[in-house]
């Protein structure tokens, strides 16, 4: 009797580790944001499946993610102030805290050691333990007494260090975080009215604002921090007319193809070529409808564009060496994202009102699988650990 | 009785479950050639450690490595021609075939599911399925009736293509392998002397070999195949007077920092600057001694020399856009190679004959840790795994 029982725990506990126990490499995977019900979806890019679900998330509706430096974890940024890591092994949440009340995006640190979010409410910067998720350091975005300003264009740079926007005050903050818990803030002010978003270009060196109270862009070289920050491209925005805007184009997109700078252009039909060196408009692509993303292939061949509401159905793609559109594609209604596999053999595509996901050939322009996904939104894969300012 | 052996046999299969069962993520890991004694040493850059140690490789006098795409496998190519799978996640050998005399290089396909391997004997290429190691298809370098090439400089790039050169035949082939039993080969005839390295801009747009026969590089820009190749550069090389070259500068290690080349003079104790839209030289700046590679941190501010020998027991770092030295570190004798963390706040240096490998941080050049390792050569992190050419 103890026999039997002896050996029923024993397979048993074999079970367990066996269920848990699945050895893999996590260089292929990836995950989708389910947006409407607060769930992610874990991805395989190598057999272009969907591997696990994992739920409780809270709401996603405007979620990005970063990944830990092992590429295991998954930190997934939610609307409602959720930080949730999740584990892309066990399919499970590892740790999940509420850390403000309301958020727009976060970063990992160079070393992996530490996660930052970026808030509307309380408005400012809160970084965490990626380990642990227990609190480090605070960073409220205080611009006049008992002013606060909502953050957003929140990213890692080089040196150990944070930069990110002050919406309501105008104003780029670069964090040095070498000692978490005294973090050297250096501020700039009067960059320009409402940045609304922002990136840092591949190196980590240009730190590159988008206004939307005005024209032009607010351009940091985080490599002469004195000369503090620039105005650039003065004509770029929704210009004197002020054309109907749909949607603000997303900075996390912009395309750096070979020497040139691919831009969505605001409020127009028109993606906006630009030589980063001199800051001058090159040439200016007609498109389908607004860009919202404009994404380089990774070997900046072509860019791959998307548009906002109405025209939000297709997708446009850019031969960069030749300066035009070369294919259209038509996924669905609410192509909302694209993320490209590290080698860029494959994009995948997020399609909302579909419900679905595709993968494409590249090269081909092939669909190549179609993934059933609950409204999906943001993808991201795990090689995004390995990425300065992603 | 019975009883008992089935608890001890249960506890021993748990047991062993666990020791093969240990989760972890892949991308902070990586491989150090032991070339002396035929192994390879798995490492963690996140805890800066080693974590196993792998024999039976053969003969690594000259290795090289690259990884599967899911970051789980490294793919070690062996000078006695050997081909061997190693499993980071078990710290075995997943699969070992000895494919040729004596071979040189290797390289894994956009899609990772090809492995290509450069012999020199028999002269060729020959590609390998990435899962099984069996043979796909064989490429020998057959320039003239009966006369076969030494094959160098072998790399991935975009469109499922290699591209490698041929060192007796002076020539440059870009091997289409879309349909991998039907490889399509566009050969380019005199393209110089003895090509003997190579390497392919991070991008996957020029391929760029080195000639040891004459002065200039070989340029073949994968935009523009219909264009051939071109000569550039014609006063690179040993010059007129045929200065003592104590070692051929490495090609991989050229660094593209900004808009700027940096690559090692050769017989020179100089690093020369160059304008790759003009190929011309730009600026040069005197080192210590004959440079081996010139590799750029991540972000391209900083760029790392060491030397050959007599005087290859240090390290100089030049910064981009000063152009100038601004440290020089006394690692040990034997400087061979470096290798940067994804994010590049540290490099990893191996220092072959004082049996060690030197973590150092890039920002304040202070080590922090030390890893003995037997003759250490070539250091290979997997986040290489997801980059074209790598």
């Amino acid at each position: 009797m103890i026999f039997i029982r002896k050996i029923v725990l024993c397979l048993g506990l074999l079970i367990a580790v066996n269920s848990h126990a699945e050895l893999k490499g996590t260089g292929d995977l990836g995950i989708i944001i389910e947006r409407a019900v607060g769930q992610v979806k874990l991805i395989n890019t190598s057999k272009r499946t969907d591997i696990g679900i994992i739920k409780g998330l809270g709401d996603l509706s405007h979620a990005s993610a970063t990944f830990s430096r092992d590429a295991r974890y998954a930190f997934v940024f939610g609307r409602d102030g959720g930080l949730t890591k999740i584990d892309l092994l066990t399919n499970k949440i590892n740790k999940r805290i509420i850390q403000a009340g309301n958020s727009i995006g976060g970063a990992i640190s160079q070393d992996g050691k530490l996660v930052a979010v970026s808030n509307y409410e309380p408005g400012g910067v809160r970084i965490f333990d990626s380990e642990t998720l227990a609190p480090v350091t605070d960073i409220p975005a205080e611009y006049g007494a008992g002013e606060f300003s909502k953050v957003v264009g929140l990213v890692d740079a080089p040196g150990q260090r944070f930069v990110f926007s002050l919406y309501d005050a105008g104003e780029i903050w670069v964090v040095d975080i070498n000692d978490p818990n005294k973090p050297v803030i250096t501020k700039f002010k009067n960059v320009g009215l409402q940045p609304y978003d922002a990136l840092i270009t591949p190196d980590g060196r240009y730190y590159i604002a988008g206004l939307f109270g005005e024209n032009g862009l607010a351009v940091l070289d985080l490599w002469n921090i004195d000369k503090g920050v620039k105005k650039v491209l003065t004509n770029y925005g929704r210009g004197t007319e002020k054309l109907p805007v749909y949607k603000m184009p997303h900075l996390e997109g912009w395309a750096l193809a070979g020497k040139h700078l691919f831009i969505p252009a605001i409020g127009e039909h028109a993606v906006v070529i630009i030589d980063p060196d001199s800051w001058q408009e090159v040439a200016r692509i007609k498109t389908y409808g607004q860009p919202v993303f404009a994404i380089a292939r990774p070997d900046g061949r072509h860019v791959w564009v998307n548009f906002a509401f109405p025209k939000n159905d297709r997708l446009q793609i850019i031969d960069t060496a030749k300066m035009e559109i070369v294919k259209e594609l038509s996924p669905g209604k609410a192509v909302l994202h694209m993320e490209f596999t590290p080698r860029g053999e494959e994009v995948w595509v997020s399609i909302r009102d579909e419900d679905r996901v595709d993968v494409y050939d590249t090269e081909t322009f092939d669909a190549l699988a179609e993934i059933s996904v609950d409204k999906p939104s943001g993808i991201f894969f795990t090689h995004r650990a390995h990425k300065i300012g992603l």
